[in-house]
């Protein structure tokens, strides 16, 4: 495999992150030194084909700092001291804080660019790394006028070599950004979630897909949430501000549901999110929006990969699939997300091969 | 095909709901007499395989009302007055308001019985109606005390009939329940899916599979939640107002989040966001979790039917599937969930035959 990257680059925290990077470049031939203040995780993450342990007198040209984001910017300044040479990163989910902090303990920023990989997942540690983690993700350079193009390139060059696409913003567009599309979206559906943690067992067996979906991501570390939320408060707080306001409405308007203007309220808050909704980017950076097929499959091993082998003879492309099962069903609906343009020759040429076609 | 119901049974309204109804009843061999406010769509619907036109003389074993919330209670009024021998009931997404006005009119309630089945769409109309759309499906009967056995157990026939699974609830009991895991997730994701309204394109690129979750069911129609949530606006009043609290305590702590006491009620307003999630009742009853499993599959026709038939040649059966693609991405990830006991054997299948497992 080919690689611009010459290396050999230091990864310092061999978790979900630092391990993926180091499988991801050693694959690509890359000379990768790992270290980490556990030698049981740093020697777990070289067992697993990460890289190598670090060594006294090991000149890497690229350093990647992968630890929490409490201590990122403590590591990042001892790595950029102990290696004078080097182009330091870090991964962290927020970036202003940390380049605050290095500026503020007079580290040597010159050499320093952060950057967070937009890939992760709720499971965490070395063994739940890969190579491909970041294939195909967006991956954030937090751009600053301190460092110089020759060596923010290698930034750049380690992104592509793990096959993720470098976008570029300031880190305080990067923080407020991902406060929007990522940090409040959790607390929402951690605060929705725990709404149906004292709920009547009888009330959880009507839940269908729209509550799951909005919950799904409760089920995130919240030991990893806290460092991240701590560190990007101001830009969460002021999105959960007018989260607040925007409830306070709904409220209003729901508590005295027959006022002029109340069932008008609840409309515009509705259609907000409708609109909000329909800006999320499609797949391949349209904004397209896709059209969802329903099929019944039946629950037995097999039955999916049928439909869509079916799908895939009618040379028609997925968006997304998406298996929807009822409480007590022996079967359940397949929920296939096509372009509009297809759902005509879809349907036909799934009834044509005997499926039941829903809507 | 068998049937319970000996009919007929005539349905009012042909919307989504009705229309399913009619072709459902209609495919089993039960007579159906189908009347709407509008003669064009009861005649769409007609074509369409749900019944037959009502017509002078008919005389219904049973009625369903599909018709919106806000005139259920006045149409199933009509009905019991129209047809004394009928049991009715209807499909309302909500149940103690339409009881309680049919009371206030003089309704004989004695021959209505109300009920909820638990299964919609973002789309409506009768054209996407499906005799299958309730299979498998919770369907809620808001049992009161002023009707018989004997004639309430029409409803039980009619929800079997449909394959859907009967479940007894009062109809505040319902309206609470639905207010928790329907109506209070959809208002949650609409006001988070509003704060992508106005936020930037740039923000909007590094959106992943959380806040897509989050906001997926902020695209349903706003004319018909606006009902909903009228006609259940005091369950949903105090849920939202639970949800202030706990919003208002993460403000608060994130706001000074060095304070003491901070970094704790994250904590809290997050463990009680797991605790919430893992209560959501798994496929077939169980509450078990499922586990992840991650596989490159590249975006042409056919690799995800080609990776689920490997899937069912390995004997292992899929809880769900999903698929995650990145702007820009010319392949992406598949997740694959199954019971924890499975992912060693699936893992090692696919390697086998040549996939990559990320995770």
């Amino acid at each position: 495999m080919t690689h611009r990257l010459r290396g050999p680059v230091r990864i310092v925290g061999t978790g979900l992150l630092g391990t993926s990077i180091g499988l991801g470049l050693a694959a690509r031939g890359v000379e990768v030194q790992l270290a980490d203040a556990s030698p049981t995780a740093m020697r777990l993450a070289a067992d697993y084909g990460a890289g190598r342990p670090a060594e006294p007198g090991d000149a890497p040209e690229l350093i990647v700092v992968a630890v929490p984001p409490d201590v990122t910017a403590q590591v990042v300044a001892a790595e950029l001291a102990a290696f004078p040479e080097a182009v330091v990163t870090d991964v962290a989910s927020v970036k202003a804080v940390p380049l605050q902090e290095l500026r503020a303990m007079g580290a040597d920023v010159s050499r320093y660019l952060g950057s967070h990989p937009m890939a992760g997942r709720e499971r965490s540690g070395a063994l739940a790394g890969s190579g491909d983690l970041f294939v195909g993700r967006p991956w954030v350079i937090a751009g600053h006028d301190g460092i110089s193009y020759a060596r923010g390139s290698l930034v750049d060059d380690l992104i592509l070599d793990l096959g993720a696409v470098p976008i570029e913003s300031s880190p305080e567009d990067h923080d407020r950004a991902v406060a929007i599309v990522s940090h409040v979206p959790q607390l929402v559906s951690s605060l929705m979630a725990a709404r149906l943690a004292d709920a009547p067992d009888e009330a959880l067996r009507l839940a269908g897909g729209g509550v799951r979906d909005v919950t799904r991501v409760a089920a995130s570390d919240p030991a990893l949430w806290i460092q991240i939320l701590g560190a990007n408060a101001p830009a969460v707080v002021e999105q959960l501000r007018a989260l607040q306001g925007d409830l306070a409405a709904v409220v209003d308007a729901l508590d005295d549901v027959d006022a002029s203007g109340s069932r008008r309220a609840i409309a515009d808050a509705l259609a907000a999110g409708n609109e909000g909704v329909g800006r999320l980017p499609g797949k391949h950076g349209t904004h397209a929006r896709y059209v969802p097929v329903q099929i019944r499959v039946d629950d037995r091993p097999g039955q999916l990969a049928r439909l869509l082998a079916d799908i895939g003879d009618a040379e028609v492309n997925l968006e997304d699939v998406r298996l929807d099962h009822a409480e007590g069903a022996q079967f359940g609906v397949a929920e296939i997300t096509v372009l509009p343009e297809a759902v005509r020759p879809l349907h036909d040429a799934l009834e044509e091969r005997g499926w039941q076609v829903v809507a």
